[in-house]
């Protein structure tokens, strides 16, 4: 016996049960709930609001997600094919591996509309919510650590992996949030060459130069 | 005959003036107004909800700052003692000006406390207000612009400085907006030992490397 039921006004209908649809609905519900925290902020989003954006009804999201917090961690799970090419980034020879994790970045922000809607809810909602930001930075810090040489000892390796984020991140936010300045329209090869130094001194090159 | 009066309610006190006060005055509101747009965003913020925080007729909002976007306009206007900074460390000599503009972004950030609310209450507003960014990345770029080698052609000193800016950008949200990781609490002088190459190579060092 389930510990809860699905709400009753779905449990009627056998062709569209939240038990086959889940990944879909789920889907939906946090594509809004995404937005929603992003535009609004955790604190102005109701599990209200989002079943109405989302057509379901209220009681289905406490269903899937239990509560505001729960969606909220639900939001935040990055999604399978940006953590595989990340993983797959960090696991190239270490001389080429600052020019992969820019590749990654940018394959995931042009070429992945999941992934890029992903990345640009994240950040929105982390500028605001201290929860959305350590859950990211724990997450994000983690793949970039394990680009960054397992020989060298844990502090320098925590350090470098934060020093790459900041070009990473502050790569993101000129080139796709603010789309600010030339950097948002260089070709994306130039935007490989001219970037990837900087993450490849910062993984394994010099640190003071 | 100035076109317009200050309101009336402000007209008969007259050791309280807004002629007397108007910096004091203007300065307590723009700071409501900066934290307004950075917190509730440009929409949500109304002339009525400055003047209520501010403590101030909403008549003498109109009267300083004509109306929404004036006010805007006058939060985005950076601190003086932020582009004097700038533009000092721009007329540094050429090879240690990438070590200038890191040092004098986290003197603004961490000496300078107008300065620090300026900027976080400009990034957090440039994320979801176009007008702010168009206004800030056009400031800043200039700025950042100035520090790169007049002999360079026009085209690969925009590029240089935009390359600068999305470290720039990156290292301010990593260290002091979002706080994540071993770069928020590195000291100020590893910040700039390491960081600063990497501005040094944006601003006149080989693009590909």
């Amino acid at each position: 016996v389930p510990a809860r039921n699905p709400p009753s006004h779905h449990r009627g209908i056998a062709h569209r049960g939240p038990r086959e649809d889940r990944g879909v609905i789920a889907e939906r519900i946090l594509k809004i709930a995404r937005a929603s925290f992003a535009e609004q902020g955790y604190a102005a989003t109701t599990l209200r609001s989002v079943a109405r954006d989302a057509d379901v009804d209220p009681a289905l999201i406490s269903y899937y997600f239990h509560n505001k917090s729960g969606l909220l961690d639900a939001a935040l799970v990055p999604p399978h094919a940006w953590t595989d090419r990340l993983a797959a980034a960090a696991a190239t020879p270490i001389a080429d591996r600052g020019a992969h994790l820019v590749r990654c970045l940018i394959v995931s922000w042009e070429d992945d509309p999941v992934a890029a809607e992903f990345h640009r809810a994240a950040i929105l909602t982390a500028a605001h919510e201290p929860i959305a930001l350590q859950r990211l930075a724990a997450n994000f810090a983690t793949h970039i650590l394990n680009a960054v040489s397992a020989r060298i000892d844990d502090d320098e390796r925590l350090l470098r992996a934060s020093l790459a984020s900041t070009q990473m991140v502050g790569l993101a936010i000129t080139r796709y949030i603010w789309q600010a300045g030339p950097i948002a329209t260089l070709p994306r090869d130039d935007v490989i060459r001219t970037i990837a130094p900087t993450i490849q001194r910062y993984l394994n090159g010099p640190l003071h130069v």
